[in-house]
């Protein structure tokens, strides 16, 4: 891979644009030519309109780049979307109509039959989904992939091993998520402090919706959304980063926990195996303690890109019970995002 | 009822131990005439030993009160038992023997089967047991009620409307518990803050246990366990106080949302008849809003001892969803136990 | 008084405007007449267009009050104003000259020099400037009222008695301030969490003047500022409610702290002679435990307008240090612009 | 410096010692070849007995140590302290009577006169008082060197270029300490939430002292306490690391706040220059944000070896005033004494 591929970032200055940032600007083989946001930051200094919220220092140089129109006119070959929900539909199909490689984080694109909803280690052949994409909509070039929902990540990496070896009938999980998945401000300190809300518009229905698309086949076609069903409760926690999650489970063939915790430990997907720049090792830590995964203790496994597990138990309702982890804005969003692009790149599924 | 009952608090400097001398202090029924803790304590003045936590003042009078030993020697004929679960067991029975009336909070007579483990909304003909527990132990005056554990409250209240119209098949609950529930000093502040511990000691068998005695059978002889089963997750949250619960349930018989807030709404159990002292009107606050219950915004509801439910929904995988909470240190503990006598005052079933 | 006083509020829908609200919804003297607030909000429902914040309900009554809008048309004797500071200055102006009495917690007219900025406990003289407030603006009937910034009233009420015992020469203040204090939404929670925001805009100016003014002597014709010079730092900590405050003085005359503990516990202003119903008794809670006053412990003192103080001891620096905590949006806004109408209305001081 | 130093650690479970085990696993110059704790722990796995708190995990080598009793006969030369303090004075002294090099964290030596209390940016020479300290206590080989308080430290690193370019008269600090300083399991989360405790058992005359010794000047025999008086009010605030600090000072001759920055720019002090493996570069971070330095956002900085300052403006009541910050447990603890070993091991001033 001798050059770098020039990539650009949409929505660059919301939390997960920050993100991206952080992640892309010192990638060995993205190199970050583009940030693109709204009209009123349009050509001001990325550094003058963005209020910065990691608590690393805005890498060098970034900071004096002057941020662009959201505008297929980025000089840059890949463009990662960190668009918020109701714009992200037209201007990524816009981009890829222009001939852009499309990895978003956006909900708007993850239900169209056409668009890979993609977790690395869970569904890479659903890339395949991208031939017809492009015939279908007229795309030569350009296409769009997009990462799941923050807390359907977590939930859907826990269960692809045991889908695999056991089958999975139903799930029931209800969520504790981290603050900064509101965004920036996000949700008042007031109604934060002391407190939980336990409501997150729209989180229920993508989490009964995508873990069945990415666990999923595909059928050389299109993708059967797997057979099993999913009830959510979702909950905004108090914390800072990370999304922990109960999880119950009805399986098609039984399994002890111990197996459970075999076939967690076994699993060795796809990017782990071609050793991508961003996939965890291992992409699933296993916990043995009473009381892991926290929140605080194991949002950074894997510089954030780890899922955490553990407490598995036999469930008295349905079969299995266990608890899941996950950093929201690094696994969850853009580093998910980010995992994509180097999966399609080490896989030579892009002709940049 | 001419005279105040003289009463006496058992474990009085702990968490729980303060909320029933809170709730004591100005009660119309009962007279705080004796306070007991550790040896340590013993002899000295309440308002030396006792690290007071609530927001409000400690009742005045109480400060100088001489805290005595734990020995049935106290000028009372109630006692209500904050005691530590691992010397419950034999204190209370050894306060029982003497001849006083023993309203516990602690857990270790809470599985025993001439023991009523009482809600006196839920179950109050359990109350029948204490017969048989008199003759069995022989104790001519002396008894022991207790009262479930504080998550057990939350969930059980809000189960016996919805068991009573449409049967339970099973249950199954994740918590959000707030740190007062572990005492004081309780959780570090270094693994509460910006965190959630998945894991507290002995709760979730708690949890899928005393639920099903309250919500079982009286058959005259003894307590026929309710037949579903429960399963729990139960999690510790960065709130002060307040128990939230979702809930998870399968019907004997199919029941919309809309009935089960019917139900809910039309709900008037035997201790807001009687319009007990320490009895909520109503029991159950439904709340309509999509976010509600909230922990800070709801725990407080009835002076701490109504139960708060809402969000009712179909759920995907058994038959309905919804959320519940509660106060843990006020219905979850000490006013549990407060209005558990009060019952039996009214009803006439002690002889003091 | 044979008749309540209609009032209105100003701003209802904000913060500060629901304390209002909570207020004077069951006070003896005045009567909840009107509600004003945004165009947005004018002609609907208050329960409809209010996030209520408070953790009691919301008074009966109340949500089906219809919002008016901001003009003096209110059908009300008074109005307290809870506008931001930029509409306050000629809205109030507007309400004065039709008639109104006008009492303010908006910063607009606090550095007027016919406007009285009161504590009913430090200055009720200088309420003899709204003779030649009228004077001068051309109103007959009408005028303004400002109570000081919240940071300035538990600074300004711990130091009236020790100045007017000892004398001031110089104080250095250093405040943590909580969460309510700037509003809803106001601070996002990924700001607050974990963290302290070492600024807070235009609170530094305030708390170095207000002071002075209501420490300052009326010599007939207008006020002299307070010959001291103050200092302050101010910064925003995770706390919900109450502003706690460490403070330096040095005095004209020595004094141990002792003797400042004797002061305080000797002061008994005005508003505690008079017995008014939201003055506190007393308005100072002198702690003597060494690590209180405390936010949470502290802040409902006196129903939330009491002054707490504590700590007192010998300055290396200055000459005696201490410190002193209030509730904000009660003590600091809403309670203090009630307690100031109170005053006037006890004292005959309007013709309504 | 062919060979690594063999070092161990005492007092290595507690949340110092574990932050000297995070900093000594991967060092450039030290091996860590001994832990050693109380005897509860002596002779089992440190991975069985600590509880361990950073975020990171613990480093891969070290879970598997054998934890040592706290006696003289640890493998290695050099020995960190984090002892509790009322340990540390007759065991730190055992350990350099036998020859071995002491850094310590506690306070038992900081203000023997012939202890060195030592930030090597600020007071380098007064390890000269080494010479003495081993001819009057009749140690050959071994020695005590102290590391100050952790808001000692803060204060003092941006006290040291002001005290040099326009000297000090006095000194008014108000500290908002993070709660990691009081160490596991410290404070407990019900007095932490939502609230500021207003005291820290020994602080302020801490901060009283110590910086008054390491800006003292080394005549030849002692050290002369620098001729300034320090007030200091400390604080807890509910934020897991971090030491904020606002500071008033008065000075010998007029500075504006500019050239107060400047003379912060300009400096760079010896373990700068000496490019020490610890030594963060700069040493102290000047914010020019109106909000900064904030705990959550500045206290990484310099790996957690940075001091942040920022907010200089003249003070009303003395002459300049600003504030401080920075991490407490790492340039406030475990990292401040590497940093002391470092430096002497730089200089050739042991003979290991």
């Amino acid at each position: 891979m001798p050059d770098r591929i020039r990539v650009g970032v949409l929505g660059a200055t919301g939390t997960v644009g920050q993100r991206f940032v952080e992640l892309l600007a010192d990638h060995p083989w993205f190199e970050l030519a583009a940030l693109a946001a709204s009209d009123t930051s349009a050509g001001r200094r990325y550094g003058d309109v963005c209020r910065w919220l990691p608590s690393s220092d805005m890498p060098p140089g970034v900071a004096d780049m002057i941020v662009e129109e959201t505008a297929p006119t980025l000089g840059c070959d890949v463009v990662f979307s960190a668009l918020p929900g109701d714009l992200a539909g037209s201007v990524e199909e816009a981009f890829a109509a222009a001939g852009y490689a499309v990895f978003s984080n956006a909900g708007a694109h993850r239900r169209d039959p056409d668009v890979p909803l993609l977790i690395p280690e869970v569904n890479p052949d659903h890339l395949a989904l991208i031939v017809g994409q492009r015939a279908r909509r007229g795309w030569d070039r350009g296409f769009i992939v997009t990462n799941p929902n923050c807390s359907a990540v977590m939930l859907t990496v826990a269960l692809a091993p045991i889908q695999a070896a056991f089958g999975l009938r139903s799930v029931l999980v209800s969520t504790m998520q981290g603050l900064s998945g509101a965004g920036y401000p996000g949700v008042p300190s007031l109604d934060a402090l002391d407190n939980v809300i336990p409501y997150i518009s729209g989180e229920e229905d993508k989490l009964s919706f995508e873990p069945r698309k990415m666990l999923g086949k595909f059928n050389g076609a299109g993708v059967e959304l797997a057979d099993f069903s999913i009830s959510a409760h979702c909950n905004r926690v108090p914390t800072r980063e990370g999304h922990l999650e109960t999880v119950s489970a009805a399986l098609e063939r039984p399994a002890t926990p111990q197996e459970i915790v075999e076939v967690w430990r076994a699993w060795r997907p796809l990017p782990q195996q071609l050793n991508l720049p961003t996939a965890p090792q291992p992409a699933l830590v296993v916990r043995e303690e009473k009381d892991r995964p926290q929140p605080r203790l194991d949002r950074d496994a894997g510089r954030g890109m780890a899922v955490s597990v553990g407490r598995v138990r036999p469930c008295e309702v349905l079969d299995i019970k266990f608890i899941t982890l996950g950093h929201n804005t690094l696994r969850g969003a853009a580093g998910a995002s980010i995992l994509n692009a180097e999966l399609m790149l080490a896989q030579g599924l892009v002709d940049w």
